[in-house]
């Protein structure tokens, strides 16, 4: 419902040259957009959550809105994907939102953030707690327009070459992590590193690392890692449910006819659900190939997640007492936050749990 | 990508009328369609899903693809809303696909099944797992072309009268439950009783019943069964993850223009998300009110789960003894369920019982 009263305060306008164009036209103009991806065509995942958008997109309106997808580096870096839609360079990116935590630490909302929600819950709080109008009023001011579109669930938690068995073992870890995820591995004495996907294996082959994250099963599986750094950790703390993002420059999205905003809109949501689904039906077949191979499943230490959980909460802190936006989303998301993890642990994880039983019993 | 193996393989046409108008037109002609819900209005969550359904189809044609949807009981009773689909007299419907087991025990995957799969299980194995492909092979001897289009996620166990403590405890209650569902309950001695929604308060009131389920939370509290059956169970291990499906008359579906049939997978896809999250957003504060109002929050004992499981298990093998379709898609589902519940318990569960045990601690 919410969706309703956000498209009326958009400000969504028929540019003038569309409405030149006779009566039935007018909702059908030809426009050829470039979507610029913060991803490599290997990721069939993320990638593909693009392709699966922009086909929507274009069977929806029998090929007249076309939005061509190119991979990270033609158009754009892969982290560089919506400052250059900011400019105007592009039209539209599919990209973490949480790259862009250099310029601000708000954007990490928009992607996930440490210890926060799963992937139903972003839902939850994106389409019907506000989420969508709150990340839109800080993305504007970017001069972007954001909708989820895509989500991979809960990530796991990296790749080690030594087991770490207790908080101590992770002094002076060098590992490849990011971000707000950085900030708070830092509080728990790792050395965060930044080194793109392609370098990861090398590095941690040679030892100038010791530890990577990336995303989870299927996606890691092709990178190698177990090679090199076996143990293979869970959970991902830092990315309970991580959206990506289609980011559109706002003349562009405001330009758009009505209902090509409606299909965008609807495009968006489904590609959003329909890659959550893709990774949930190919995590498990990797997962198994990837213990087959050698890697050794590490559920973190309590003591890890109990050190790093404080850590994220000083970090919350301290980034919120110096920035009234962050603030904000912080506070709109821990009581989105409080409320789900009440209601989830009744039905939801009790089900689950039983489920999980049943599995380890092999009675499935 | 299976999608678009599916639509290729469905015989994809435009009818006759369709393409008698001019180019432009052709893509967007005017079509107006029924659409008879099997529930009432005042589900708004479910019922609901079918508006924000047909307002998606609606935008996205500039209004030119209109669904009216109507409550259960203005063009068909809601248990005869596929039914009528499948006759014609109306071209669309929104329903549970399990409301017509008695025709066919094959129709209860199309909703959940018990101790199935959770909603994010669901979404993977139809969309990737080439579930719709084989859902819509049984539904298309029905002449029904069905999508998934909402979810409530994992529902409440029912409202008891008396604790249960143990499974003797369910020997001779009376329960208002139906289907599936209700066979497997009556394996453990439970007397099942079929009741629609208006009729179970004065029922539970009276003690002409013992126990009834319905949905969750939101759903619930409306009805007030904690007034007269204050004991509130969990999980719902009958619909861990329970789809609403728009069903299309076949003839009616196939005569769509292409853009029309994107449109409308786009659109329901999209509302089936959304339906969750909705879900998901509203369940927490009802439950909080529930509890508040007096309602006994139990989880179903082990011993209960463990002979409701034996009991399911004896009933997919009796009827998968019989019945081709129903075997077929218990066996694929099987095999889904296998893998995702070993795959979940890795990093999804383990972040959410960290996070769980954060939110009793007071600590989110």
């Amino acid at each position: 419902m919410l969706r309703r009263n956000f498209l009326k305060g958009a400000g969504i306008g028929v540019a003038a040259s569309a409405v030149a164009a006779p009566a039935i036209a007018q909702s059908a103009p030809e426009i050829n957009w470039r979507l610029t991806s913060s991803f490599p065509k290997s990721l069939d995942t993320i990638y593909g959550a693009a392709e699966v958008f922009a086909k929507y997109v274009s069977d929806a309106t029998d090929g007249k809105f076309k939005i061509q997808v190119f991979p990270a580096g033609e158009l754009a870096p892969g982290l560089e994907a919506a400052n250059e839609v900011s400019k105007g360079t592009v039209e539209i990116c599919h990209t973490c939102s949480y790259y862009y935590w250099g310029k601000d630490p708000a954007f990490a909302f928009g992607t996930a953030v440490p210890f926060g929600l799963n992937s139903r819950m972003q839902n939850a709080w994106m389409y019907h707690g506000g989420g969508i109008e709150l990340m839109n009023e800080f993305y504007a001011g970017h001069n972007l327009f954001g909708l989820p579109c895509g989500n991979t669930g809960a990530q796991m938690g990296g790749w080690f070459r030594k087991e770490i068995k207790t908080v101590d073992d992770l002094k002076g870890v060098k590992m490849r992590i990011a971000g707000f995820a950085g900030k708070v591995m830092s509080g728990v004495g790792v050395v965060p590193q930044q080194i793109a996907g392609g370098e990861i294996y090398p590095a941690l082959e040679k030892g100038t690392i010791d530890a990577a994250e990336w995303v989870g099963p299927y996606d890691d599986e092709k990178l190698g890692f177990y090679k090199v750094a076996p143990y293979y950790y869970y959970p991902g703390w830092w990315e309970g449910g991580a959206y990506l993002h289609i980011m559109i420059n706002t003349e562009k999205w405001n330009s758009l006819p009505k209902n090509y905003q409606a299909i965008v809109w609807a495009a968006a949501q489904a590609a959003n659900s329909d890659t959550q689904a893709k990774y949930d039906f190919l995590n498990p077949t990797a997962l198994k190939k990837l213990a087959a191979s050698g890697a050794q499943l590490r559920p973190y230490p309590q003591d890890v997640l109990e050190a790093c959980f404080a850590s994220a909460k000083a970090a919350y802190e301290e980034i919120s007492a110096s920035n009234a936006a962050f603030k904000k989303m912080y506070d709109a998301m821990s009581a989105v936050r409080a409320d789900q993890y009440l209601w989830f642990q009744v039905s939801e994880h009790t089900f689950d749990t039983f489920m999980m039983n049943q599995q380890r019993k092999k009675a499935l």
